[in-house]
């Protein structure tokens, strides 16, 4: 209720500042006897953690994360798992300059209104470092996702400013430090990177959802795309969200777009594997247009808090495009919600007998 | 919690089909003091309602709503307020033959997976028609932020399959049935529609809040534009959601996105009043893609409920385009959104005295 | 969140006031395929419903229920279902001379501090005619716990102001006006009705519920006994919940208190059936204590709405024992925890295989 | 939703087991500006910590609090504010006899049956451990509350088995290992206790909230008393709980309950500062019955994991009455659930301009 809680049966609370002390979570409603250990949380948080190439913040943080509690064992025992990340490379003293301006595009001014203070270091509570604990938590959800229902969770870069991917190749996503599935296109990508000098810019993620079963959603203000679209939007920078052909779907004949059903699958996915608000079995695709990021080097108009003009330029370290680190995040949104869903379906529809035919994902 | 309960603090419970006897909806939370009465929501709930003009489903609903509690001497009084509208122009044996067929882009296989059992009588729960009951509620959000906040919420079409507006008259909105701002081209859309036949097509809904208070929005996973994702992408067949220079983000660089501010006003809008999910202060401007109706008098294939290929021909009366009577519906989804974070906020930050300079929306 | 709606996965959403239209009720979240018709609610209805007695208010309501939504050839489809009462025999002019006064004991003075404002026809919201809405929903829910989980819900008056009742016969209880299962104490209870002569008097009430599966409840904070005390408080006039010795558990010994255990049963039950807030099997038991109502024919001290004193007398009819008919009423609100906790278990742990042995209830 | 969680805006969630690493809570919705330190909350972990007198739990543990997040520059941010205490004295050993068993009356039993496994280890989760971040929490409640409302919140014990207090001394409360108020009481509860040999007994506590003005609660289902009654009956060993004459109003005349008004105050306080769920403004009053710990050194039937025949001795140290360090948890609770209603009512109603007499607590 309070904004620091994603899902109803599934839930993930976090808590944690750029620049403070530490980050953690309280994963509740994981169901037992899910093997986790905190290494299988680990390789999504080493995805995720900043300065692992020149394109991303060079702010050096391991992200080692401790499993304190729900685990006993080695396995889930159902109760809250609470997890904590300590941060270790704060430089606080390259935020001095900009205590008291707000930074165009930026939350400095909108966190001052809401709160009437705000923690300037770093962004505090604003800064994308947060998403750190929602990859630790989701990580448990694609394990469990994974495990127990064959769901498997991806994501990639799908376009970076002006350069768009020709092909998707699930194998190449890791071997690049962009999550670009297309190998063809990384040299411009970083040719590209090279050139903005300071500048930012904006990218589009996509992420996909395998295997999850027909009927998951709560209509009709809950319907899995709805929920889906607020996991994705509450991401930061996220300006944009689309299922299946999304934008494209304006100009479309009902005849083009509808997917038409065979006994041997659906002949096409323009619905993005959401139907009436719950899944129809088919890939789950969701697109996500982020922008880029407000912490530039180049000197930008703007005010103070007295409300005298000012010009701001951004030192830190940052993120030159946030699209990159995103793929792990909207990943992990995605198995978060997939997986509170699946449990609010179970609870809701879970003893009732079926005789559907189950139509395959694709012809 | 199961799914028909749109927001927190200002709740709207909603229920019934297409073909049942009433819909109806419980609005809790709504504080006490303002004037209201049917003929507030009847402005609204008739720009929605079907049979209006050629463009729209001929199904003929008076859709008059009636209050039942919660308003005493003409006056909320903040407890919930019951509303209720008789359905009186159902035609079921219209659907007799598709209780066995799964129309392929529409929710009848979906809802046969979810619960084993679907009411095939005019897209039973999953029609649009249970959206009458969130303009009712809707129009009680909106008359709430004019008279007590000054927010004003409008919408309208800004595309129709490949026709794009180019220009925004406010006053033309509501003298055309395309709820269309651009007088310019009402006839090509009218030309359009026609040309159909039997075939659908899909349309872009721009929906826009003027004067909300900075600082709405409860961050991380509540910010104020996840949940407009959430409650427009809930809307039947919306496929995406942006939040001012959405998708057109992507390809932006950091200068050109960042809106620069001075004490006069901000200098571009590409944020669409949100940052770091906190109201700017400025115009809220969400865009919506909607998807072509799936129900066409266009044959297509599909299967049974038994598995076996079939051939799909919509009878009934239906909306060729869903997206133009969306346009309420999206207002109404925008306002609820707004009076449940002001709600919110003024419960979590009621208490604390600002001293922000507050910019003006635009210079 | 805005207090009219119980349950999480099994919601019910009530409006309504004693004088208004009508009353109303969403139940959300019921399963579908359970077989339901407007009798099945009715049932509880004429139990719970006034004028059947010299011992209960005068007022005739027939509470005619009618199911508006979420029922399909005689099942329920898993949306929404829409109850609705109209209310016939208001006679609000009685209530016009204590317009401006708050009546002792009542609402009056708390309603007006809340909302500014209170409807004071018969109490308006505060009045307990809003649980006819309760038994309606709670109706739902005891029928699919009886078809689908075999468990039983019933209550009875276990002491009217002095008069305790000295044993149970669960077939006497709905043979006579009071819930009483024990046949010898009718009379007494009835002498002590007549010469109440315009005062009233408390009651305690028992509900069990038998058959419930162990290991429902959801530690720390929704533990089936916290709920239990929730749903039961919030019955007008509750003042006290106990469960199993309740109260005497203070003088007790751990070696008293502890029900030991034998394979082939428990050998007591001072638990009432929870431990360590989860379900053990056994029956659950729960026991409210009523307060007297507030409305009395006797002149008492108050003020108005100015501050000015007063006398009040309270005219309109009153129930002069309000535990009387609260019997169905704390059986429906036991029915929906019991669900609610029931489906929220199936959706978190439904998936886990368990292999522990189950002792019966009682050896 | 997952049970884990406490509150709607002001929220605690919480994790830990008694023998795990760490225990810890985020308190999401605290309202920016609130000074607090580590030491404020120290205050009443040390009230509540285990090892104090030979009354309670023999276990050494420091209970040191860390505040991770939420806090800046000595104040609150309005962010979620992260705790954690770090466990020390486990002795997990002593817990290897009773792994394979279920001890009578303990949540043993239930645990196993919710989850199909259990951290048997001082009773994993179940343990009375975990309450030590709701007295945490609790204490950053208690302290808004005092600051910004003037509120105040205090119990004491009432009741130690047989032994009743005659009279409440405020400031001798904290002067004896029992939260006695009545001084002429210890002696009597000393030798009592140490004749339990092994054994263990019920308590009666009594939490009170002063100040807290008119009008908080949320009817019908989350009225201020309901919600008190979930927060005490979630506290462990709880079996009972009244609201201000509780189960004496059974017995009571009409004449006798209702608390007669007058301009200067109220003429009693049956009603234990509620009526209609709402707060009266006189002092709130809750009793909580707890029942003797199942944790005993005199052996009990029961039954192993395998559903033999055993007989159970429990080792390693434990409360002989819980009861006697639930004051400070109690208070917490009140604290907690007095805040949430607070910021709900000034979410809903905050902009209501009132005009109502206030009547002083007591004449």
């Amino acid at each position: 209720m309070s904004g620091n809680t994603f899902g109803k049966l599934f839930t993930v609370t976090t808590f944690g500042e750029s620049h403070g002390l530490a980050l953690g979570a309280i994963v509740d409603g994981c169901p037992p006897g899910l093997e986790i250990s905190e290494s299988d949380l680990q390789i999504d948080l080493d995805r995720r953690k900043p300065g692992q190439s020149k394109f991303t913040t060079q702010r050096k943080e391991a992200d080692q994360v401790k499993i304190l509690s729900g685990v006993f064992e080695g396995k889930t025992t159902g109760t809250p798992i609470g997890l904590l990340i300590e941060n270790t490379d704060q430089r606080s003293k390259d935020y001095s300059n900009i205590k008291d301006l707000f930074r165009p595009a930026h939350a400095d001014y909108t966190y001052m209104h809401k709160y009437g203070v705000r923690d300037y270091r770093g962004g505090g509570r604003s800064s994308a470092r947060e998403t750190a604990m929602r990859v630790a938590a989701g990580a448990i959800a694609k394990k469990y996702l994974k495990v127990f229902h064959g769901v498997e969770i991806q994501g990639y870069l799908s376009q970076l400013g002006p350069i768009k991917i020709d092909s998707v190749d699930w194998n190449e996503i890791d071997n690049n430090p962009f999550f670009c599935p297309d190998a063809s296109k990384i040299a411009e990508m970083e040719q590209f990177m090279k050139e903005l000098k300071g500048n930012s810019v904006g990218a589009k993620i996509t992420v996909v959802a395998k295997g999850v079963k027909p009927g998951l959603g709560e209509p009709i203000f809950d319907r899995l795309d709805a929920d889906i679209a607020h996991a994705m939007m509450g991401i930061n920078a996220v300006k944009g969200v689309e299922i299946g052909a999304g934008f494209d779907s304006v100009e479309q004949l009902g005849t083009e777009h509808r997917d038409e059903i065979t006994p041997d699958g659906f002949l096409s996915n323009n619905a993005g594997g959401v139907l009436g608000g719950l899944s129809t079995g088919q890939d789950i695709i969701a697109h996500l247009a982020l922008k880029p990021t407000s912490s530039l080097h180049i000197p930008g108009k703007s005010v103070d808090v007295h409300g005298n003009e000012v010009e701001v330029v951004t030192k830190g370290r940052h993120d030159p495009c946030v699209g990159i680190r995103a793929t792990p995040i909207a990943e992990a949104m995605l198995a978060l919600t997939v997986i509170d869903h699946l449990l609010r379906d179970r609870g809701q529809n879970g003893g009732v007998e079926h005789n559907i035919p189950v139509i395959p994902s694709e012809k």
